[in-house]
């Protein structure tokens, strides 16, 4: 595999950890700010969605990121990159959103969820296309990257 | 890298990402039923097993993920895709069971935990071989392989 | 792609796989300890911190991997490798520190978010030399990586 095959998810996979590491100080400013210390994480409503914010996005990462490269790998690159630049901004608006009220997180959620279920698709179209080339000898892959 | 070197690896993360899907959809739906609004995360036992059930799974999903692709690179490919295949599957049993009760999640625990160790092991194995391979020149990868 | 390209930084998430495991049976063993069985998370401070020790460094072990991958596969495998080792090193005295208190926390936190951002770093810096040599023809990479 050559480094440029793949260099846009890694791309933007360095853009998901830099969201990701923002989350993060956005819960320790929310610690501060409410006084709730570790162990403890319960406390004022405010604190607790955005606690709950990033938690939510954290427990997702690893699948975006998974998706974002299956995708990437065995269906198309650019398409890859480009759901995956749509899904962080959609976790950046969900945060926000759900860090002003629970309520304000269900739009960006659903948004971001379509570029979750696209991304997971997209990879198992590409897989089953692959398998079925590895061990059926059928070049589906070619026909549909080239829709 | 051939693509065909990876595609089962690949084929089961996308059914473990499946499944992570269906067990916050799982989530999801006993929020309504029980009516615990987020940010809050207790409620009835019947709720918090669901809702423990998925953060456990989701706890170990980049471990078990990391492991299925470093065993099916340095290790085995088929061996690594199949101990996948039964990790997800005793992972099935164990959100279910632990849905049911607490004591409903530990058989279906340990057998996945086995897989887990499983896994582990053939990528702490693979990428042994493959380090002395690439630094001391011995070729133990090929023994092993040809077990 | 060779395998002894990234066998470095496989052999190291081998290490923080067993890592991962080894925080979990000590939460195992604090919820016995303590007479906290699951769906319950919370308890006397002493087994509070010991799960929410194993919660941050899992939260955190998909983009410590990600950055891990990333950086040595763009950038360098045996600073990404080393900086890798030096994270868990940290990581395993904020587990230790955080079980004994919260105070304890946050030396080896600040090391090891150190570590985390030199592997951030290096793959962003990794990543823009590769995209401006795939799409600017600019060989940038080769003269940071002889620095
Ligand atoms: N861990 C999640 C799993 C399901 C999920 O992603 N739920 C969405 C829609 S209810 C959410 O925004 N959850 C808020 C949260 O995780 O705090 C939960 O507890 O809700
Ligand atoms: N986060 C886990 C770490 C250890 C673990 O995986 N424990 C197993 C056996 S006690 C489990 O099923 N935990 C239930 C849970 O996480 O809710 C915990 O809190 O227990
Ligand atoms: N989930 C973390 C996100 C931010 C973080 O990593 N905080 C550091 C410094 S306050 C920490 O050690 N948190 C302790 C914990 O997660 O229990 C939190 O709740 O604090």
């Amino acid at each position: 595999m050559m480094l440029d095959q793949v260099v846009l998810v890694a791309a933007v996979t360095v853009l998901g950890m830099m969201e990701q590491a923002y989350f993060s100080l956005k819960v320790i400013y929310a610690r501060r700010k409410h006084s709730v210390s570790p162990p403890a994480t319960t406390g004022p409503p405010e604190f607790e969605r955005v606690f709950r914010a990033q938690a939510n996005c954290s427990e997702y990462f690893p699948i975006f990121i998974f998706s974002l490269w299956v995708a990437g790998v065995f269906f198309s690159q650019a398409l890859a990159a480009l759901f995956g630049i749509l899904y962080l901004y959609g976790r950046y608006l969900y945060f926000h959103g759900y860090a002003e009220s629970a309520q304000g997180r269900l739009e960006p959620l659903y948004f971001s969820a379509k570029m979750q279920w696209a991304l997971i698709a997209q990879s198992g179209l590409g897989v089953v296309c692959s398998l079925t080339h590895a061990y059926l000898g059928l070049d589906l892959m070619h026909s549909v990257t080239h829709l």
